[in-house]
């Protein structure tokens, strides 16, 4: 039904059932919710009529392949506010609505046990009983049917009111009458709303990003895809999920980029694998230095075998080499004297590449072969695409491009590089980036890490934006890694692991490589323009604290969530305390982390003992997982204290202490 | 343009701004906003676009009637908020909508300004430059067509790089290309929103109810439309502005009820005037003893003629006797033996009144003629109708109705007597109720008081529901008035005319009645049944007290502002503190209650001094209207004592002490 501003109200309109504030919906319904397979959909509504009359809803559902819908029951809350839930069982889209009715058998059932009570005469509403049983007749079937006749014979036998009230308004003829009710005046929602349901890893996966030129085993020389299944056990060792390689595409020549980014190039430069393309292809070829397409796809399956994904690049933006350039150069943007404008942000000019001009009068043939470069390495096997400067392009090439692949394709997943404003990121998310970078990077702080990190979970952005937090990337050393050592790699990587159930690193970061160029946040001899070749077992490094974080997080399901995220006090400015549960409450962790890489710091937490079902002075059991220590703790406080040199951060398994007999062994 | 969900996107669209979180906007547009003809309107809208592209945006708007839109400009705030305002001149409902276009020449020169500031060479960045001037000399017309002209030769002419930059920057080249903006590229919100503006009564009025048979001057006989007119005089001069009638059509013989509600009425028992229609008509007519239609017109324009506009009651229920019964019987609801359902909320029974079936086949005749009702009382001079327990009618039935006769009738009034579930109060409000009755007269504390009007003026609600106070009404005695004696009645009163913009009184209130049947809030003895004549000057009677408020609510455009009340802090538990504002922030009242009607109180006020732009520390003069005593005080606190059987409340008008010269005189 309608309103006054929307869909006008026709005379007589009998659909009076109002359905109000559905959530979750986001924009009046203009983009979708998110959710993984196996996960619960819970959607509520207001929903009110005129009167006092008793009302049913049911929560409408389908993919968006299904043609006929299934229904799930909503139940009424409080206030006029009604829930229902019903399971994601699919990797595709759903679409879901609300449709309420007035449940005529619940009003007659509860008016009648009202006028019994009072000794009212109800000869003429026993009447008015009976003949709610005709209709559900009508539409009952089988064995169902029977039983209506027979309880309207009954009632027909029945030779007292008393007899014949017990008789309709028994559990039984309600159940029946219920389960076939008169839907003629239903009133369905508005709108039609879509939750998109990713594979799982699209919320749970710890990401590793290594450059392929630089995994070969000799400084100097240029890495290929065979160097990089050699690297694999190591990496996979580290508990990584996700292996997120930069382009490797053929690299332009043109104003090719040198060491630290400067303007000439030596011969043995290789260039920013962002300058995409050369003689050699475009998007959809392989650098020859780095190998074929065959040894990448060799490459990819042994990565998959060792229980890692690949994830692709997708910069969509040109070297003057490109092949588009040539064959396509009305993709660009051109200046008035005929040249093909650069990429620039005065004063800054970025030579070695032309961005597209998604604006330009052939833009239907362009936006199909950029859709056409990720749907070529789907067929190389790749599902996840780290998108580049999303930002930069137009939202709604977003929106079209990731609906017209995950039609086809919905496992893939896309994450969105947009370090921008606030709501310009969003608005990616909104169309439909399954997951995004975040501001982590650039907050170490309590209040302002509580600050965010509750706007990310807490708010309507968990609806829609999976923040993918990065401690680092090619890009981004920023200033607590560069002063804190080994303390600071430490507990942002633990920061990381357990904020959000999806993180990344990019490789360097278990060696603690810190070097910056000076007052900026750039890597000194950055990987962007030359190759490095390191020693992945340099002393100092923490591949074992890695890998200790990564198995704590395969182990919990309450790290596997991204939005049960929540804050708890600690009395020291240093020492964040958060803590996670998984849906069904079975697995809680709490996590104290101390944020200053340099001094121990001592903390009396706030123990959220409500949250395990206990009594403020009730006990745990703890259990911290990065020392594999256990504990026995007395709520609603515990002290503790965390020292960067030792531990800067507690991992805490918490479960009730057990009320066992004397008898019994207990912990 | 749309995002994943809604409208899909097509290959290449062009109109890639993205705009959303429009505010005001109700369940996504499907209902209107509410104002007041003389308020300035604004709007609120995320607007965002890929890259760093300068953009415009204009908030569009027309009211129904008008087939061409107006525009606003709309200005960015912060964060990629933008906002824009227009006047509500016209007592209609308005359309708006906003639209935002890239702003081409503001993202050239804004470039151009970062390459002149880095010495870089700008000979293309002109040629772009004079370009974009193309363009909006095809749009110019008349004298700026000219300038443009001008403008491009004298960069023509100019023969220096730095001579063409300074001409295409200058302030006026950016006003003329900006006026005349390439708008291929604009996108629109995909929702045209409503806002009803009503005419000022709508927001600010106080409303006085009475029953017209009860107000002749002798014990026993029925009063008539005559007789109201003489009380038309006392009325006025306690300042009063809506003169509220229960039903006044002809009361029905069928199951009359007598004095006190009982179910049998003596002869001379003149029935309720809820129990509509007799012999002598239904709702179009009015009842004979208190005149003809005629006198009622005469009343109502001696009426206006004292400054008060007539409201009527429009209660959609018919006697047994009503013409309808006899003429519709298929507009009722039957019994399965025959007979007509009487109206009753088991075990209650009220077999003096049919209610309508709204469903019934015949549905579209029966709404058109419950819609025809309100038109002939239309025709009679009347605009505000007081809607009898709406709730127990079909939302869309309001909906359709209010529309439809609002679409003709722009200046009529409707006020919501749902006492029901909040959100069923609030779905009529929402459909397009202009006041709604409240929980006003059940809220007594302080706490419960402040969260109340905060959720009723500084929530959503504000938007759509405009509270109207009733202190009492023929229905409800609360407790407080029962026990609390005459400061009770002055400190409800205070905290009706201040809380809101929109109050009212059932008459007997100015006299402190507060006779009740015991154990209910029923009166003793209640006018709904018996006609009641009084002494309008018995001792004890707080009408000057009533005159006074109301002079003080004439007197205060802060007290006609309904969405700027604040609570403040004030440290005693029975002193409720607040304030309102005009929307000029020219007229600030202070309000200090003291809630218990037995004892005085003492309180420490934490003065609000940066509301008026004023330093804590800093002096005000102040006020106080009830008393007119004026006083100095000196922030940021006062101390205040509030007897109730002197003044339970103070209305403190503040403003700042001015600073001037000593010279001067000053206060």
């Amino acid at each position: 039904m309608a309103g006054s501003t929307g869909v006008r109200i026709a005379r007589g309109d009998v659909r009076t059932v109002w359905i109000a504030e559905v959530w979750p919906e986001l924009d009046a319904g203009r983009c979708a919710v998110k959710r993984v397979v196996g996960d619960t959909f819970e959607v509520s509504a207001d929903i009110v009529r005129e009167g006092h009359e008793a009302l049913a809803a049911v929560l409408r559902y389908r993919t968006v392949k299904d043609t006929s819908w299934r229904e799930a029951p909503m139940r009424h809350v409080d206030n006029d506010r009604w829930v229902g839930r019903f399971p994601l069982e699919e990797n595709t889209r759903y679409v879901y609505t609300v449709e309420a009715y007035p449940d005529a058998y619940r009003s007659w059932a509860t008016d009648l046990e009202k006028r019994l009570a009072a000794g009212m005469e109800v000869t003429s509403e026993l009447l008015e009983g009976a003949a709610l049983l005709g209709p559900a007749l009508v539409r009952a079937v089988g064995a169902d049917k029977k039983r209506i006749e027979e309880c309207l014979a009954a009632v027909e036998r029945a030779t007292t009111s008393a007899q014949r009230a017990r008789i309709l308004l028994a559990e039984e003829t309600a159940e029946l009458v219920q389960s076939y009710p008169d839907r003629s005046a239903a009133t369905t929602y508005d709108r039609e709303l879509e939750v998109v349901v990713d594979r799982p890893l699209a919320q749970f996966a710890a990401w590793y990003e290594m450059f392929p030129r630089s995994q070969g085993p000799r400084p100097g020389r240029h890495g290929t895809f065979r160097d990089c299944v050699e690297r694999l056990p190591d990496i996979a060792a580290m508990g990584f999920d996700v292996l997120y390689l930069p382009p490797i595409h053929p690299i332009g020549r043109s104003f090719r980029k040198g060491r630290n980014n400067s303007l000439t190039a030596g011969p043995d430069d290789p260039g920013s694998p962002w300058a995409i393309g050369s003689e050699h292809g475009g998007h959809k070829a392989v650098e020859p230095l780095l190998g074929t397409l065959d040894d990448f796809r060799e490459f990819a399956r042994a990565a998959r075998a060792a229980g890692l994904e690949v994830a692709l690049d997708y910069a969509l933006q040109c070297s003057p080499d490109h092949p588009y350039v040539r064959e396509h150069p009305e993709w660009f943007h051109h200046r008035p004297d005929g040249t093909i404008k650069y990429a620039e942000n005065p004063p800054k000019k970025y030579q070695d590449i032309y961005p597209l001009n998604f604006y330009c009068r052939d833009r239907e043939a362009l936006w199909e072969e950029l859709k056409s470069i990720v749907l070529f390495w789907i067929e190389q096997g790749v599902r996840i695409f780290r998108v580049d400067n999303p930002h930069t392009k137009p939202i709604p090439f977003w929106a079209w491009l990731i609906r017209e692949v995950q039609t086809v394709h919905p496992d893939v997943i896309f994450l969105s590089e947009a370090f921008t404003r606030p709501k310009l990121m969003q608005a990616m998310a909104k169309v439909g980036f399954t997951q995004s970078y975040t501001y982590f990077t650039w907050r170490n702080f309590k209040s302002e890490l509580a600050a965010y990190f509750s706007e990310l979970t807490r708010t309507e952005m968990a609806e829609y934006f999976r923040g993918n937090l990065f401690t680092n990337t090619p890009d981004i050393l920023p200033p607590i890694l560069q002063t804190g050592g080994r303390p600071a790699f430490k507990l942002r990587l633990a920061l990381a692991a357990t904020l959000s159930s999806l993180y990344g690193t990019y490789s360097g970061y278990e060696l603690c490589e810190n070097a910056a160029i000076p007052g900026t946040e750039e890597y000194l001899d950055s990987e962007k323009y030359e190759i490095k070749v390191r020693d992945w077992n340099a002393p100092g490094n923490i591949k074992d604290y890695v890998g200790r974080l990564n198995r704590i997080r395969r182990g919990s399901r309450a790290l596997g969530e991204y939005r049960s995220l929540r804050f708890y006090d600690s009395d020291d400015d240093n020492i964040l305390f958060y803590g996670k549960q998984s849906a069904d409450g079975a697995d809680t962790l709490w996590m104290a982390v101390n944020l200053d890489p340099f001094e121990g710091h001592d903390a009396r937490l706030a123990l959220p003992m409500g949250e395990l079902g206990l009594d403020p002075g009730d006990r745990l059991q703890v259990h911290e997982l990065i020392t594999d220590q256990r504990q026995l703790w007395r709520g609603p406080a515990h002290a503790i204290r965390l020292d960067p040199r030792d531990e800067p951060a507690a991992i805490f398994r918490v479960t009730p202490f057990p009320r066992k007999a004397f008898s019994d062994p207990c912990y």
